[in-house]
């Protein structure tokens, strides 16, 4: 191999490369580091997500009119601040506490991961309200967009998973099997509607940038570049939600106590009552 | 469980459900079938595959004037369909490649990945050409929009894990415990790329309604309502992709003669000659 790559300066140069690194990472585990690294990309997540936040009511405060709640164009300003807030920071962070809360029990972070979902599915549901009676003032036909679509799509799997989510999980109806089954689909659909809602506000924004300053968006306008920049942030901040949902060594190892609550569960489910809480 | 959900005719309903289902399933494995499911999906992401790649010709060849390299607004459609047909079906396939020969050896399915996605390269090359002579001709700005920030990020980031992969993969430069190390985050960004991939193009396909008809598309024109269709195939396309690829079940199974060609590649970068080809 040496000798062969030595006739080619340019591969022998990434063989010696290849070599360093290798060197390098004799010494290190597999993993670059681990669990150790699990706080960053953490804490990274949470500076994206408020940076969307922030930047999407700047745009919409600053640049669009601020907000009202009267079917104007200040009530549509409603709907990207909460779709934003909701169904991406909040969904994302949802996502994100089995990785958080490690060492808690099962039960408390299920119920988190429950509620921030309902806080998600409340201040979406504004967001959706906003956006259909700012239509309907204006006579705007509904739901023709692309975005539209994939952004109601998103929403109508993301209430059904919920649904199911606490049917499954939450509440002792489903059987061990049952839950057994749901859960990897539980788990794709979680990541998948979260890459939806990223897809369907980079749509929106678009949509807004061409009905708003399509003449100026070409020259690199401020409200332009800012909402790119709020595009690429929101791409960013599902990418590191993913990541950190993904990556084997973030799993939560496994708990004791996550066998004696499905014990507990269908103990309950089939009518008795267990002998301890 | 019985007594507090019959006070509640409802959760009493959905009880009586998931005690059927329960049944239902009790005599089957939990994977649901398991393999015998993956040609009906593989084949499902084909036939999605091939209709985006039929509905963008037809939106462009029929609704957008046709097809030419001249500079002109023809020009322009060939950029759609070369990256619905590079950077999202070839490129899925290549991703499907190693669910679908599961008894191919490692090194012949990695070579036709490699391939598949070299393919997906060059057709998005001569898609990014178009749209870039097409906007010097008509003296309309570079990568102003999220659309163009977005794709262009998305076929950078997949030319450089293309490269990565071959060096890591493909060529016996890097040692196993690297291999292993970049493994996980080839698959991870993989399927980034692939959502990245139908993203940019559900942008591509917003921005192209509202440049070309604003005025019609909110009254659900012909035009308007395929080029969403064409959305939608393409997030399902993507989805299906994602499943096969990530659903455990559908893993290949663990091959004693990628064993050997690890070893191999370890001798060989060891500067050896090994004894068996």
């Amino acid at each position: 191999m040496v000798c062969m790559t030595r006739s080619f300066p340019l591969l022998y140069r990434f063989h010696l490369i290849a070599c360093y690194y290798h060197e390098v990472m004799e010494g290190m585990p597999v993993s670059m580091g681990g669990l150790r690294t699990l706080p960053w990309y953490v804490a990274g997540s949470q500076v994206l997500g408020v940076a969307c936040v922030v930047i999407t009511g700047v745009w919409m405060g600053h640049y669009r009119g601020g907000y009202a709640w009267n079917g104007s164009a200040q009530e549509f300003n409603v709907h990207p601040l909460c779709m934003v807030l909701g169904l991406v920071f909040l969904y994302g962070d949802a996502v994100l506490v089995y990785r958080v809360f490690r060492n808690e029990t099962k039960r408390s972070v299920k119920i988190l991961h429950a509620l921030l979902h309902m806080m998600a599915l409340i201040i979406s549901i504004v967001g959706l309200v906003a956006v259909f009676d700012f239509h309907s003032a204006a006579k705007i036909p509904h739901m023709y967009s692309l975005h539209s679509w994939c952004g109601m799509l998103t929403f109508v799997l993301f209430f059904l998973q919920w649904l199911l989510g606490l049917g499954f999980f939450l509440f002792p109806w489903a059987s061990a099997r049952l839950r057994s089954w749901y859960l990897p689909l539980h788990v794709f659909f979680g990541l998948l509607l979260l890459a939806m809602s990223v897809g369907s506000c980079l749509l929106g924004i678009t949509e807004k940038l061409l009905f708003s300053i399509m003449e100026t968006y070409s020259r690199f306008s401020g409200e332009g570049v800012l909402a790119n920049i709020l595009g690429l942030l929101l791409v960013c901040f599902g990418v590191v939600v993913g990541y950190v949902v993904t990556r084997e060594d973030f799993r939560r190892p496994p708990n004791p106590e996550e066998e004696a609550l499905s014990v507990h569960f269908k103990t309950l489910s089939e009518g008795e009552i267990p002998s301890s809480p």
